[in-house]
């Protein structure tokens, strides 16, 4: 860490690994696939830290993500996002190297793809199950029969599941809230299996959010989970009690430009373009950016009482500082800020620096 | 624009020229000093339109852009971020190539630069009018004098002036506040260098961000300004009533992925890590993140009557839009979402497209 300068993204590696290996022993536990989403690291070499967990099948969130783990040895990818027609060429590319599962929701798009893929391919129907982002509502049956329907009728397309994103866990108010909204959604998914159970005897059920596959242990009847944010988790996860404040496994380290002994706040080289601008509200209702720890050596303590990012313009970060933290603060110190979401950090900040001081590249 | 496949931030040449030629005409006609900042667009090709408009200084936000526009020919770059001094070694190199003017805000950097630098250099004394964000407050004269004391002192370092930055503009919620803004930061800054003449004959007042630069004609005894946002505008400015739409020079062309008409939402790739999450608040209090236009050949219309960017995810956009464009709305087409903050959507991005489909690349 002495070599820091500027913003970097510190990754607690062993910290890392203990939630692969949390998950991946989870998984098992339940005899689910465990699919993880690489949209949160983005890195070849995070993913292949999965491999030793026996995990062989991922998730990503876009053609471009999927080229780049194919590129880097993946052979088995879903992209959990609609399918872009405006992409078919790349996507008819990669689904010769690898074996690409893509989410439908409308019969437009299910037509389109007969229509223009070279090869076959499976896809899952994506259905709503009220998180209202995308996918077909669990109660259009009219329009999930029609899609599948149609899946069926092409030669080109392998009905292979149903499959949701409940991201609506991660505005649960209680652990009550959480798990009712988790075991809703499966129980949609499997009264909608039931449904189409003489149509095809192969449609397994994904799903499984950070929160749901942390906190959650039904799975009645799902096949698949494909969390993704566990890897890195985050202050979201902590402030909604999903995780420790020790199993957030990347820091962004900021150098102190600034002390403001009377307003209590540090100005830190670290602003929105390297930490994001996601926010939470604190108990006044006043939004915050990340949580302050301080470095010992190789690593990094609890968040520090009362201290938080209290704002952030393109390079600034205002960091409120207790009395006590503040006391010692000093020019050329350097802060650790905890991200409100550590996947879009990650994406900002394209590479990560571990606690033995290896750079570890992204996706571009 | 047929070839468009993934988001990708558009570039009105025309309209940034317009914007660039009104600034620096005002200033022209005001006798200031145009030093524009160049956070906005950090690209080495948009900068250079600024050259066709006498502009030969300019201002970044750290020592790694003012490294990037040094290599693309800038020889007087002003850092306007209070100085790191962890990268001392960076500025000692910066320092040897052009014209370097640093922000010096405590008697500890002072000392600091005094002690480490190799080679003379400028430095603005920053004040906060008001801002607290970071620099001096105006009213800590104490503070003022110490620094300006030990500047003086020092063989290394020659002060050239009083800087701020009257971000706080920004929340002007009338015409009339925004005024009091500007005109009172001019007064303390005033004030401020009457208490210096006998120090200092060269001080000279640098201050000016976009919405004072663009709205005000009141600059008595300021000497600089450094707008950076009017290069492109954005939805901030226009919601503010700094600028007209037809103004913003920058639109991210999306992909609708999906169409939901019970809700009048489209779902399209364009999210959080290419518009950013900078927000506003719409009249009921609901946070919104762009606006939406559509596309005519090769130009964007206005903003589209009641349409905007409801919620943003990693990868996801998700649009709310009116009866009217609803109805023809299909898989494929392309939206433009017009951004809340320009300068960290062109961050993500990392190249331009312009209208003429000249890919123009930024700093990486």
């Amino acid at each position: 860490m002495n070599n820091i300068t500027k913003p970097t993204l510190l990754l607690d590696k062993q910290k890392c690994l203990r939630n692969i290996e949390f998950m991946a022993a989870k998984a098992k536990r339940h005899g689910l696939i465990f699919r993880p989403h690489f949209k949160t690291h983005q890195s070849a070499e995070v993913g292949s830290w999965f491999r030793e967990y026996g995990i062989s099948a991922i998730t990503v969130s876009s053609v471009s993500m999927a080229r780049y783990f194919a590129g880097n040895g993946w052979k088995d990818i879903t992209i959990a996002f609609p399918v872009n027609i405006l992409e078919i060429e790349e996507i008819n590319k990669l689904n010769e190297r690898v074996n690409l599962n893509l989410l439908v929701e409308s019969v437009n798009v299910v037509e389109f793809l007969s229509n223009n893929l070279l090869d076959s391919l499976n896809v899952f129907v994506k259905i709503d199950t009220g998180y209202n982002r995308s996918g077909i509502s669990f109660t259009d049956t009219k329009t999930i029969d029609n899609v599948i329907k149609k899946i069926n009728q092409s030669p080109k397309l392998n009905l292979c599941g149903l499959f949701t994103h409940a991201g609506h866990t991660y505005k649960a108010k209680s652990g009550e809230e959480l798990s009712n909204i988790h075991r809703n959604s499966i129980n949609h998914l499997v009264s909608l299996k039931k449904r189409f159970q003489d149509v095809s005897d192969k449609i397994i059920i994904s799903m499984g959010d950070t929160p749901g596959c942390t906190m959650e242990d039904y799975f009645e009847g799902v096949d698949e989970i494909r969390p993704g944010n566990f890897t890195f988790y985050d202050v979201m996860q902590y402030e909604h009690g999903i995780c420790g404040a020790d199993k957030i496994a990347v820091c962004l380290a900021c150098p102190v430009v600034s002390v403001h002994r009377g307003r209590k706040e540090a100005v830190v080289y670290g602003g929105g373009i390297h930490l994001s601008k996601d926010r939470l509200l604190n108990k006044s209702g006043q939004p915050y950016f990340g949580l302050v720890v301080q470095f010992f050596d190789k690593r990094w303590g609890q968040p520090l009482k009362d201290c938080y990012v209290k704002s952030l313009s393109q390079e600034h970060g205002i960091i409120r500082l207790s009395e006590q933290v503040l006391k010692d603060i000093k020019l050329g110190d350097l802060l650790g800020l905890l991200p409100v979401h550590s996947c879009l950090t990650a994406n900002l900040m394209k590479e990560y620096l571990t606690l033995d001081s290896e750079i570890i590249t992204m996706m571009r």
